[in-house]
């Protein structure tokens, strides 16, 4: 297992003309942000201490702090309840990803071990629970209850998606609309509720932060597709995590849901059998069908759709270089490698 | 898998004189707390629906919800924000639950299948997960911030505690303070902080609350040492769970702790060797050493302590049915086979 440095979003030279220029206008802000996460990850007893700071390496892209920041930028000012909210909405992915990992039984993530195979399964489960609470008690640090109430119907939709998925296991028969339903719930619900709350909390009226909602929520959208497909089709080493976890756990993706759509029935039940016995050779049969049929391309397709409609969110908005980013943002979630 | 009815306080007949009478007081409250929280947990989707509902029944014995009440009623009337409150105390303590048995592969709860052997660990923490969130959002539909803060404080306790407790998985040198300092923060932090939100809700005073307060963390403290001396000799078919989990996981707690504290090193080490590599009849030469060093003896006794000193916390406050059965409570935590 190779320890390399993850890379947050800050620190991706994937695409390093756009990327970086990305967050030029929250560059200051994401330094504190970081540091304020660092701060709350800290306990004095060192089993915790060791375990809390590698879940906090471990994290996401903080794609969802970058957004919730961009749109505060975008909307007014950065305020400290902002870097707040960036650290609670983190920690409450970074405790979705922890235990999406032991789910998975995946073992790498940004580069690094999983906690789940560095540790075991009951770390990754009381580390997730550490994150989840902490989350929570530091949103309820802000002057009001609407944040913890935003932050509280966000996971509950966020944790019923996922319980949605787990009832859809091995049912290659999911259409594409209970599909989109289940990653609106269980991804697009944060990105949504990041970018509200930055807008919200810079000022924003009720329909300026309905829009920041509405883009977040596209853009969660096709981020989760193009995730999909990456799992499908991507490069581990280019991605820096587990792949083919989705086949292995019988969890239907928008390119497979497409391609049984295409199949006839006997193909279907061909494809079906293969699906459910396939030893981890599964993708072996798999992969030039998804090609006969454009399949990965119908999934990109919607991605972009998504993403596009993410941008068109913000066509009402002032302009400004937060805004730009927020708008540049949408192609890059569908066109990555990690 | 037996599927019997579970078994809330109020419908234990153990000891039905004192436990039937002890509840009397919040009767009502109670019946308007099982539906609140019957209510919370509904869901439009089936899978998500049984699972949730199941988590439910299999919950606590509403000892949180009946300890926060009484509490309320002791010190002036019960709520609408209680009954929440309530509701909140018990679901995170559900979610608690629900994880501890996939770490302690634990496979009966309340005479119930556990979730992680009914459908599986997935499952598990998923369900936890989905409890942890809804509580928290339920916390923030109250008017003020206090109720998120104070159990966001609690949880984040909670969780270090279940962090430190497996840190110490295997250190049969561990010493009765950490013991206790870590059932205080797993278990002693929520009954505390259920008392305090009981009293604070009800138009207590700073300092009547303290003493709640203190009241439930002893109390808790007392119930945990019986719980830890039920898994080592209690009687599976009246526990209605799983026992002997703590000896295969590891986990040391007081009557061991005080067992090793007597041994001489040569003796200590005989039976390091023998709990490190006893199969599943390694109780079998525990059991006749704890006889003869009378450690069972020693942390009832020491539970009895602690149940004394919740009692004494008491002392000031205006006599009511409410405080009778809140003092009562204190012999019942130590004296229950369940």
């Amino acid at each position: 297992m190779k320890h390399a440095m993850s890379k947050t979003l800050a620190q991706q030279t994937a695409s390093p003309t756009t990327l970086r220029s990305l967050l030029e206008p929250i560059q200051h802000e994401l330094a504190q942000f970081e540091a304020m996460l660092a701060a709350e990850l800290r306990s004095d007893q060192p089993f915790v201490d060791e375990l809390v700071r590698y879940g906090c390496l471990i994290g996401g892209k903080r794609l969802r702090p970058a957004l919730l920041l961009l749109a505060a930028k975008s909307v007014g000012q950065v305020r400290e309840a902002h870097l707040t909210l960036a650290t609670v909405v983190e920690m409450v992915h970074t405790a979705t990803l922890i235990h999406d990992d032991v789910l998975d039984e995946a073992a790498t993530r940004r580069h690094l071990a999983t906690v789940n195979s560095r540790w075991d399964s009951e770390a990754s489960i009381l580390l997730g629970d550490f994150l989840f609470s902490h989350a929570f008690h530091l949103a309820s640090t802000l002057e009001t209850t609407m944040a913890c109430r935003l932050i509280g119907q966000a996971t509950n939709r966020v944790c019923e998606g996922e319980l949605r998925q787990k009832g859809t296991r091995g049912d290659y028969r999911l259409n594409e609309a209970e599909y989109l339903a289940i990653i609106d719930a269980k991804t697009a619900e944060l990105t949504a509720c990041s970018c509200e709350l930055g807008a919200w909390y810079a000022g924003a009226d009720a329909s300026t932060a309905a829009c920041y909602s509405a883009y977040g929520r596209d853009l969660g959208i096709a981020f989760q597709i193009a995730d999909d497909v990456l799992d499908l089709v991507g490069d581990e080493a280019a991605a820096g995590k587990s792949l083919g976890t989705d086949l292995e756990k019988q969890k239907p993706t928008l390119p497979l849901i497409r391609l049984m759509q295409l199949l006839d029935e006997p193909q279907r039940q061909d494809l079906i059998h293969v699906l459910e016995n396939g030893a981890p050779d599964r993708q072996e049969p798999l992969l030039p069908m998804l090609k006969q049929y454009d399949a990965i391309g119908y999934a990109v397709e919607r991605a972009r759709r998504y993403a596009e409609r993410a941008r068109r969110r913000l066509d009402t908005m002032p302009a400004s270089p937060a805004l730009e980013s927020l708008r540049r943002l949408t192609h890059f979630v569908v066109n990555r490698s990690a």
